[in-house]
């Protein structure tokens, strides 16, 4: 007979698990305010930076002997580590590769008005009008995190980054800057001219190349889909419409473009 | 009882579906010398800049009568499109949503000494060292087509660009630019110092800022491993190692990176 061992959760198919597990999915995020921060780095980054928004942590055994700097930051963040089988955390995960360490962790997001204070006068950020793929969603905030843009924000037309995949995709830049969801974007636009917030379209089809663009300050790029662009309305409602200069058409994504435009805003501040 | 339709490929498990499906994995692909080009908008670009190399095209009805550039551009490379189910189809792919249409080529790849005579003495060039992920190596080809780069040479290190997800990643960009596989990339290194392409390591620990780096011409971006960098005995290979000045450590991934790179070589010689 084998020895029960109370502190260590082992049944993948226990209610809590489940209710761990259904934080993959949207509704049950949007009902429990929670989300699901996946392997080590992230968690890592969540316990760093934003610690009081760490709800829960769970770790094998294995994990945990070998990440001691995630098991201190979260007793020092008040979290005591829950131990866990390996089916159990496959059980909770999204990722296919957790790595043995997953934490629950109330939604970061901030209000509209306090990511535009962090804007301020002299920042830029990023404005995501209608990203659907979360790859893309996390690698520009990722690249805003990168270049030192004050603040993303996100449109309830894009996709929900606190989807695992975006998450994970941000590699803890979620937790590093000021970010702000579900707002339509007609009003994060008028939010944002309202400040003297000068509004960049980041379009192929845009007139003014790269090198020639007049960044002001502060600005935003506004970002459009991954299929379509931006969309007309949205357009009108910017500044100016900017392209980068590429050799052949069709042949940067939303996540690299992004890159290459919040690049050029971090050179031209520095 | 059913009509039979003998130009209608409709038995998912028949050999020859089964030989297509095969080039999902590298040990078919060396062996049969083909790869698998999936989706119209891929299928489109191989046989626009390479359709000497399109071996087959496979589509179902519906595909066809969608995409009839297809059918006809097939046509005019002297290939017959064949006629298959969507459960064939599903078959043959890799991808989840292949859209209908898929291609059989041949490899494409071109020998170094090509590579190196199209970078010339005024190109510039990427080497993939050690890049392991296929998102990543694709959408550094994506990068390096869209920023007019002259060659892409990838070492026997790196993963295999016929692998399908690198393909689809790449969005056609692997049929426009010569490209080459499988040298080990101390020969890659060599023979660009042969013929004067200064090598510039791109790593996250180089001592030159991207803004002061010289680009000289020819050049070529050297970029490595995306968890570990470069291999100090590479770096030491290369006339410089530049680094992308980034607000945080760690906040860039290497596509990220290589997208910055290759703009800035693109933005040099504008």
């Amino acid at each position: 007979m084998t020895a029960v061992d109370p502190s260590l959760l082992s049944n993948p198919r226990s209610d809590g698990v489940r209710q761990v597990a259904a934080l993959g999915r949207r509704a049950a995020r949007d009902r429990q305010g929670r989300f699901l921060v996946e392997g080590p780095q992230a968690v890592r980054e969540l316990l760093r930076y934003a610690a009081p928004a760490a709800a829960a942590l769970y770790v094998t055994d294995a994990a945990l002997a070998r990440h001691t700097d995630i098991g201190r930051a979260a007793r020092d963040a008040g979290l005591e580590p829950r131990r866990c089988t390996e089916q159990v955390l496959a059980a909770m995960a999204d990722a296919e590769h957790p790595q043995g360490v997953l934490a629950v962790a109330r939604r970061v997001d901030v209000p509209l008005g306090e990511a535009l204070d962090a804007v301020g006068t002299d920042g830029f950020a990023v404005v995501l009008a209608q990203v659907r793929d979360p790859g893309n969603a996390g690698t520009v905030l990722r690249g805003a995190d990168a270049f030192g843009a004050s603040a993303v924000l996100v449109s309830d037309a894009s996709v929900d980054v606190y989807n695992p995949k975006v998450v994970r995709s941000t590699a803890g830049s979620l937790f590093h800057l000021p970010v702000t969801v579900g707002v339509p974007v007609e009003e994060l636009l008028a939010a944002c001219r309202s400040r003297g917030v000068r509004l960049l379209a980041a379009d192929g089809s845009g007139r003014t190349m790269l090198p020639h663009a007049d960044f002001g300050r502060p600005h935003a790029w506004v970002m459009g889909n991954e299929a379509w662009g931006l969309e007309e309305s949205v357009r009108a409602l910017c500044d100016d419409v900017v392209a980068i200069p590429i050799q052949r058409a069709e042949s940067l994504n939303l996540a690299m473009a992004a890159t290459v435009c919040l690049h050029a805003s971090a050179s031209a501040r520095a």
